[in-house]
């Protein structure tokens, strides 16, 4: 088959100059030849930390090599010199900085949409997702995350659609086009009680010969001649250090790498292949609650996860991991001073996230109740200026954040400059950032990763890679 | 010549673990192969964006492309797959966060050290510069840079040194060792007038062969047969920005890239090759003072001064480019939000830098006057409540910042949050951060480039690219 003709487009869209430049790139990208198979993938597994900043990865590093005692297994792919790696721009067609669906859509559909959307054009154009795509051509697909499966980093490989926000909206069409594999949170899209419709999803999931898992235990039963849906929360799951600390959670919630075991052992034997998208999707939301702890535990489970496929894609042999995230958020670093190691380390202490701990002062605590507490989950003292700042939130005194995640206006914000103080730990803002991000690859179709790519050079590289020609 | 012999070190010190390092990671460093060349290095440049987070990297494409109409060379390199890139773990021996002296030593020395020290181990002992190992080879050695000649990042290429504050040492050292091209700024450590020991460095290097400039009309005087040293400024030289303004400031200081064309003329045709450091120093202190226009034009300096080493290197074919920075600083990005385009674009408007316009306020200007001098300057309108609170640095009220290179005591942090809200841009700090570093190279060596390194493994890297034997 002549690679080129992988670029003949089905509509007139065709000819915009975002489809031209793929086929530029593409002609020189063979010249990148780490670990280059040139042979066909047959699997995909694509990978995303979402909102990962250069600094969350060094710092998940860092912390693996300090606390834990061994390099993160991202950074010890680039060790062992197994992956290309290059830098992407992630920009929208309405921002230099992206939001996560128009950065999954860039993927999924090709093309630069606006923020908010999930591969419609601004035009109202829609582009086919290419997990739709690689299921017309045979193969099975799916998504694990630990935000709601219909959040907008699987919904950008999964479906057309105007508002990311139209989460109810999105697991019907998950539904209706019937992935193969969907694991998250997000019971309020799926359950009765909680849809304003109050259609029974799962009932109809079922219906459609799925096995609907609702907690870790039901993940016994899955069976390789049914679907799997699997939804473990009301929204996201909980974050690593909190579930750690839940017998109760930790018995009910899967953590990322154990779905992305589960999802790939039930795809793995299907003759035409498959494709799955794994993401970390809290990264980003500890990123926005700037939380250093969350945030770095988060990486780690994601980091977890990439054992899992890469264990998987090296015995498989026919298998393409890419790993990366969608954007940069909130860009934390560790800065320079004195004490910088010791407060590095004393993250090694923190035992719940900011959420957690804000969450459970209570409005009638006094300060150094707060003090006792804020000792008591993450052995930092706070002095008494500190104590009645974070008392202030609680009394009525003053108004906490606002925020994509942070629905109760907890004091984030005011939490992490008290910490920096303890933990040396800077961050530029609540949001995303315009950094270039990270990009791994591994096993065919690496021969095809450039030093540095165009978001939606993406969707074109997956399709190459699995020889799949674009016409649909 | 076997490679391992490269690593069989003269000293004792060869016994030490950081040493062991190396030799592991280059025994499987041939199978990264991009552009290889795999034949040896007879001149080494080698470029240094000093405190380079990735967002500078990232903004100063983001702005070449937008408002310059091109893409950055350093990424330009990257999209015409001509380099080798990979991170590099820039940690000292005393902090995960390094300073520049222990930076440059790290690779100048080839063992981590404390801050503030240049090749001087913890216990004392002293590493022999790299430079001065090539000298030793016979090659010929230089440093160029923007900010004193005699600052951290080319003196731990050269001297051994317990505190990098010493300069008027270190250009003593320079003499001693006898160095082929130095250029940039520090007057202060060379003329009598401004030396603690009225010794005048100017005579004494005139006496020992060298061709003294002081002022960019001076280069038309060089002459091969002879040294060159250039002191351009009395401590730094110029912004970029503020430079453009000044046709005395045109006329009299040259650019980054002027000067490393003249350092390349001036010793190219050595038959036995040389070895050149090219150090943006103020991409450093404009993080340190978080003024990101200023940040992003000392960012396209050293990328204008990469477009004359790559046009060198790729005539030459035995030059090894190595691009990269000692560590990031105060982490810039762009932060997510409707106006995220418009506020970056309006940087083009910023024809002055923070420390000039701050420099020029005067104590008895009224809220107006700094109102319509900020307006001229940057074109930004401040409002009321922004015009008191510069104010209040200027009639007593508030205090400046301390900092490193802020004696004056300017308000940088309170106007750069000012601009934050015109710009969009975010800072985690005024310092240094523990992020990994971006590290680019070209030419015969890169073959020995790892995708994650070690900065002590790029010391042995430029040994073994140019096959010089590491015994002294």
């Amino acid at each position: 088959m002549k690679r080129r003709s992988f670029f003949k487009l089905g509509s007139l869209a065709a000819l915009g100059s975002t489809i031209l430049n793929p086929i530029e790139s593409f002609a020189s990208a063979n010249e990148t030849t780490i670990n280059a198979t040139n042979k066909k993938a047959k699997n995909i597994i694509f990978m995303v930390s979402d909102g990962m900043s250069t600094g969350t990865l060094n710092l998940a590093n860092i912390y693996s090599n300090r606390i834990l005692g061994k390099s993160s297994n991202w950074l010890q792919l680039y060790l062992d010199n197994k992956v290309s790696r290059g830098l992407m721009d992630m920009a929208s067609a309405s921002s230099i900085v992206t939001d996560s669906a128009a950065a999954s859509s860039s993927w999924g559909g090709g093309f630069r949409i606006n923020n908010g959307s999930l591969n419609v054009s601004p035009s109202g154009e829609e582009h086919l997702p290419i997990w739709q795509k690689f299921k017309l051509k045979g193969k099975k697909a799916g998504c694990v995350t630990t935000v709601p499966v219909t959040h907008a980093t699987p919904a950008g490989f999964t479906v057309s659609l105007k508002s990311r926000n139209d989460q109810s909206v999105i697991s019907e069409e998950y539904l209706r086009i019937g992935y193969d594999v969907l694991m998250g949170g997000g019971q309020q899209y799926f359950a009765a009680e909680h849809r304003k419709d109050k259609k029974d999803m799962y009932v109809a999931f079922e219906k459609q010969n799925y096995v609907v898992a609702k907690s870790k235990s039901d993940l016994k039963n899955t069976d390789k001649s049914k679907k799997l849906l699997g939804v473990f929360d009301f929204d996201a799951l909980p974050y690593q250090i909190d579930r750690k600390q839940s017998t109760e959670l930790t018995n009910t919630i899967p953590t990322l790498a154990e779905m992305t075991e589960i999802a790939i052992n039930q795809m793995k034997d299907h003759k035409e292949g498959f494709v799955l998208q794994v993401e970390s999707g809290k990264v980003d939301w500890a990123a926005h609650a700037n939380d250093i702890s969350a945030l770095i535990h988060e990486q780690l489970q994601f980091d977890d996860a990439i054992a899992v496929a890469m264990k998987f894609a090296e015995q498989d042999g026919n298998t393409l991991v890419v790993i990366t995230t969608d954007h940069g958020n909130a860009n934390p670093g560790l800065i320079y001073g004195k004490f910088a190691n010791d407060h590095f380390d004393s993250l090694s202490k923190y035992n719940h996230t900011n959420e957690y701990i804000l969450n459970n002062i209570k409005n009638n605590q006094s300060e150094s109740q707060i003090k006792e507490f804020i000792k008591s989950t993450i052995n930092v003292e706070l002095d008494d200026e500190d104590a009645k700042t974070i008392a202030s939130y609680y009394n009525g005194l003053k108004k906490g954040d606002d925020g994509l995640y942070n629905y109760k206006h907890l004091p984030f914000k005011a939490f992490a400059e008290i910490q920096k103080k303890h933990n040396s730990v800077g961050w530029i803002s609540m949001d995303h950032s315009a950094d270039y991000v990270e990009v791994a690859m591994f096993g065919p179709g690496n021969h095809l990763h450039k030093p540095f790519m165009k978001n939606t050079d993406m969707h074109y590289l997956l399709l190459e890679a699995a020889e799949v020609e674009n016409k649909f």
